[in-house]
């Protein structure tokens, strides 16, 4: 893992760098030093890892909880080159959505494919991240929705390290398979009224999840309306399950 | 309102009051002094005002956000003389399930009849606890489940000093139609496993709600089962709506 860059504000040190070819930020206290929990973020689809809504959220968990947080480009998105496979599929699917097929199953497959990527990197990302001396061999969280939980939710299953996962936005035809091997607590999120994901195929996902301790979280609106008022949620949740 | 006895414990008054013919309990700071935000608790089917679910609720209410709190028995529970119509109802309505009929409308048609009691009952309970000079007349909150749900529903819906609500462990057969004409922020707790609630009821009545802020909390387990972490929510949820 290389360091290629550093920059502070706000009491925040954002550090990016890169592992083999992958792209990604870390943002940790700017006077950090010694082992603390790191939560692995998951961006959206068409996102990178410095999208708005990645940013908040780090820094939110930075400045609130004193924890590591990092992001890493997914295949085919920020600073990664065009992905010609993936391209292709997205294009495939938008001709067959325009067509009238249903959204879900291809969400479901496309999200499939690009995790038989991700869950490696995101793990050798993981162990070149635990190296550094501001974060260390610490507990470790993940928080992804939408496409970061599709990608999640199989990265999560794989990944013994990973003790508590917020989730959400996401559907059991894509995940449940694997989040029936997650027994780590889970907090779900879920948009009331998603366009992108079917409520029944939502709340089939909060079902899958074999975690003894599961909480489910849902308010109204679309799939891009999630309240900013969960990220306090998120960050006392993982303050409770990462010490 | 008749004051009829003062205890205090580690920091919380509790002062039992009788108005007409209905008992109930005030919780305060004891040291408080001036206008405070109100709970009114309704409390669950065969409970009363001081079962331990709703004094742990109400301590934790005092002692973490200095609000007042009050609860009052539900006709025929705690300290009520027994009601022979409710009684009547409550033993056939046993009969009926163990002949086979579905429990989710007998408990909806039970809990319409005790709330066209309950409601002008809790309103005429405001007037009086406002009058005291350690409650006033500041914003009021309701928290209620399973029974305290099915007659709080109606009870919001009527009474325009309610400002916020914690209702849940109920369903859209018994409350739908006054939940349409609820439109304060509205937390609401569905357990995932509800024996005595499909969960299909539950999610129909969460979106009958009129509230546009409205949030669904969901866990797993059965009706009895609600995690005590969800009170330091429901204290977080009344302290941002009541200020």
């Amino acid at each position: 893992m290389r360091l290629t860059s550093e920059t502070s504000s706000d009491g925040v040190r954002e550090q990016l760098f890169i592992l083999g070819d992958i792209p990604g930020v870390l943002w940790t206290p700017e006077d950090a030093v010694g082992v603390r929990p790191l939560i692995l973020i998951g961006h959206g689809g068409g996102e990178h890892k410095k999208a708005p809504d990645v940013v908040a959220c780090a820094r939110r968990f930075v400045t609130g909880g004193r924890l590591a947080v990092a992001a890493v480009d997914v295949p085919g998105h920020g600073d990664r080159p065009t992905d010609e496979e993936l391209n292709r599929i997205a294009t495939e699917n938008q001709a067959r959505v325009a067509a009238g097929e249903e959204l879900a199953p291809l969400i479901a497959g496309f999200q499939a494919l690009v995790a038989r990527r991700t869950v490696p990197e995101w793990r050798a990302v993981l162990d070149g991240l635990q190296a550094l001396g501001q974060v260390g061999a610490g507990p470790v969280g993940y928080r992804g929705v939408s496409l970061g939980c599709g990608l999640g939710v199989p990265f999560v299953a794989a990944e013994p390290r990973v003790h508590a996962a917020v989730l959400g936005l996401g559907g059991a035809l894509a995940s449940a398979e694997a989040a029936a091997r997650i027994t780590v607590p889970v907090r779900f999120l879920v948009q009331w009224d998603d366009e992108r994901v079917p409520r029944a195929q939502s709340l089939a996902l909060f079902d899958a999840f074999a975690s003894p301790e599961k909480t489910l979280h849902a308010n109204p609106g679309g799939h891009g309306e999630l309240p900013a008022s969960e990220l306090d949620h998120d960050l006392a949740f993982f303050s409770r399950h990462l010490r």
